[in-house]
């Protein structure tokens, strides 16, 4: 006897729930259509080596890993840059620029199964090829807020830093590269205590104070007016003490970004300039932001991204490129919690009956008229009378029944009873269509989530 | 240096490909949606025993399998009938009957790589559960043809047996049940020599001439107007001879399905009865069928399916059940070589460039404004002055591009052109999106295929 259940770590889908994700992922589409942006897709599998050579060999622990016949590596994707990536050097080099590109599909990390992460897991995620200008990171920001605005998820933070600040920050505290990472780690995960800790001995206190006080900082949300530093950080004297040249001019990077995220339209409350942003200082080169819902308590990051240079692991010249990847399953989890997930439309428009086997041809010939103005019909082609099929019907809460007797035959109708307000009428065969729209227009089974994208303006 | 290329005899899809892909693919979930099928999703693998007690221990050699942590066999799904399955019989069983199910994703088959086959390929697939009526198969079957008219794809042939028929046959003949699987693959094949060999010496003569007689049959089509076997059949003598109660039962169900394809509004040429349809015996319980699109040589196949039980894998009480799978990939190869490839729009809408910095904020809103009318919009930041930002419009093909110089910043105008027309104007920043939108709907960048799903009435 064979299991029922999905392997651990994965999920079926059933209709209701499927029908929400297609939705979810309907909306997006139009968003990402709407930003130039265009699909591509890479294999469910790639060569092991692939994501050695993006991450070291530390992911092979959260790998699923086979060998093919002839012996080589292969694992199931954990992330959809690398393939992405290696399409772009193999085949896409000679695409106009700025090339953007999206993606969507499933991803595999072997890890604990828990509350919110899959072993299979749905990313979609964009990378934008070829320029680096805070003009295109600014809209790419734009996107993302855009896509979540759609998706009708209001509770949202961007926060936006660079690495080169946080870098030249390091610098300034005299922190050895050997040092950095765990206390990366530690500025990731905002444990102020343990930098402290950590820092104790190395530098002096008022150091380690003034570096803790920029976490109060990325807490604040800050009032981009005006494209000038100073009114960004609001103490410009921190930032000329902590900031080399590099970091001044992610710095002032950050903050043109900033200021043309506001002329889009962003809202003051979902971004944040944020200079204690982590990501893996090895693998983003400048502007780093992550996206969370605070509804979702620890697992709230929706959204994550930055520029990167992956030229290297090709043999290619350097590209400036920048992308984020977004969690699918966590943004519907955020959604539900919301009280607002994807509206969709489970109800069957029509159900039609013969209720004599002569009455067959004529039951299909409306079928087929109401599935050509795309209504959703249910054929009951083995109907056991009128009073059995109005139930099926109602069971399935169809909006209408339609019925086809010995009677309706005789004079070349059909009988229409609309479930919805009790109405019947009876009507000419080839009227039966347009009336079943009409009826079903007037009262639309779901509503749009809301009109296509719009700027705040 | 990492690999460029796509592991072997997986694909890359680029914007181009995704397009047409997602077009054939949003056609197809329209028509299943007007015939109130729903979407399921299961995982991308499996337990490696699901595939073995449904195919047996054979299929293990065209299996990516794997082990995760704890030593589970797991593999690549090489089908999506056996999770769907899994899914009802775990999950599903109380949903009211018929469920018409579908499904759409990738699977996977460890073969050596040729042309139109790959390791990594799509179906698209529908099961119809707790349903086993001659009405609900004629459905199905309109269904997909449904599905390829649709498409696009005239040139189609769909054939209809029921294996109740080929068994009846093969008891009359006298076959032993040991000797019948060879002679069922090369019945599949249609190699008349060889079945001529294998049978000589076991039944005399003017049996197999009989058997191989039923060849011809299948390949004329049949006028279903009678729903009387006779009429179906040609030679009612044939069939008194060759078929016992079971055969005559499966016979009478065929030619009711296919009066009622006919009904439905299935074109003569489009569909036949052939009785010597050899799928799998002992996997398929009764109506069988295959649908090819002569175009494509020996890789014709493009949708099988047909009756038959899985509940016995899972321990449960027998349960109807019909379903076809529908070969996404080498459709598309059909749709491409019948010269109708699904048509898809890869134009841009607008190029908005403002000219100066100052312009920056307008045009930010014009993209805004164009953007939440669902044009497709190309925002140039960065914009190296009105000549050049005309050359990039016109080399993305864009169908106008939007300027915003210092007199139209004095004015409060925008300059759009027209490129399809050469018209140029001068517009107030509000008027801008209406304009567009007027432009752009009255010469359509691609038409659609067809209206909706629509009957032959």
């Amino acid at each position: 006897m064979g299991e029922l259940q999905p392997p651990r770590g994965t999920r079926d889908f059933g209709p209701a729930q499927m029908a929400a994700r297609r939705r979810l992922e309907d909306r997006m589409r139009r968003v990402l259509h709407a930003f130039n942006f265009r699909e591509v897709q890479t294999p469910t599998f790639e060569d092991l080596e692939l994501f050695l050579a993006k991450s070291g060999p530390g992911i092979v622990d959260e790998l699923y890993t086979f060998k093919d016949k002839s012996g080589r590596d292969l694992c199931l994707r954990p992330e959809l840059t690398a393939p992405v990536m290696r399409f772009y050097f193999g085949s896409l080099r000679t695409e106009p620029k700025p090339l953007r590109l999206f993606y969507f599909g499933p991803c595999y990390r072997y890890d604990r199964p828990q509350a919110g992460r899959y072993r299979e897991f749905w990313q979609l995620g964009t990378e934008v090829i070829g320029d680096a200008s805070p003009e295109v990171h600014a809209e790419l920001l734009w996107l993302a807020l855009t896509l979540f605005r759609e998706a009708g998820l209001r509770n949202i933070r961007l926060r936006i830093g660079h690495v080169g600040m946080l870098r030249s920050i390091l610098r300034h505290l005299k922190i050895a590269e050997p040092d950095q990472p765990p206390l990366l780690r530690l500025i990731d995960k905002r444990e102020t205590a343990a930098i402290r800790e950590i820092l104790a001995g190395t530098i002096d206190r008022s150091r380690i104070d003034l570096l803790l006080s920029l976490f109060d900082l990325s807490q604040r949300v800050f009032d981009l007016k005006e494209d000038d530093v100073r009114m960004v950080v609001g103490e410009p004297s921190t930032w000329r003490v902590l900031l080399d040249d590099e970091g001044r001019t992610a710095l002032a990077h950050v903050t043109r970004v900033g200021n043309l995220l506001r002329a889009f339209g962003a809202e003051a409350s979902q971004f944040a300039f944020d200079p204690m942003i982590a990501r893996g200082l090895e693998y983003y080169t400048g502007l780093v932001f992550e996206l969370d819902c605070p509804d979702l308590g620890a697992e709230k990051q929706l959204l994550g991204g930055g520029e990167y240079d992956l030229s290297g692991v090709f043999g290619a010249a350097a590209e400036p490129t920048v992308g984020f990847g977004l969690g699918y399953d966590r943004t519907l989890v955020a959604l539900e919690r919301a009280g607002a997930p994807p509206e969709v439309n489970e109800r069957v428009d029509s159900l039609v009956s013969p209720l004599v086997r002569e009455a067959v041809p004529q039951a299909i010939r409306v079928a087929n008229d109401l599935r050509s103005l795309d209504l959703r019909v249910e054929l009951d082609l083995s109907s056991k009378g009128a009073k059995r099929s109005l139930q099926r019907a109602a069971g399935m809460r169809a909006r209408l029944a339609i019925l086809l007797g010995e009677r309706e035959l005789k004079q070349g109708v059909a009988s229409v009873k609309n479930l919805d307000t009790g109405e019947q009428v009876e009507l000419p065969l080839a009227d039966v269509g347009p009336r079943a729209l009409g009826w079903i227009a007037a009262v639309p089974a779901a509503t749009a989530l809301g009109g296509g994208p719009s700027g705040a303006t």
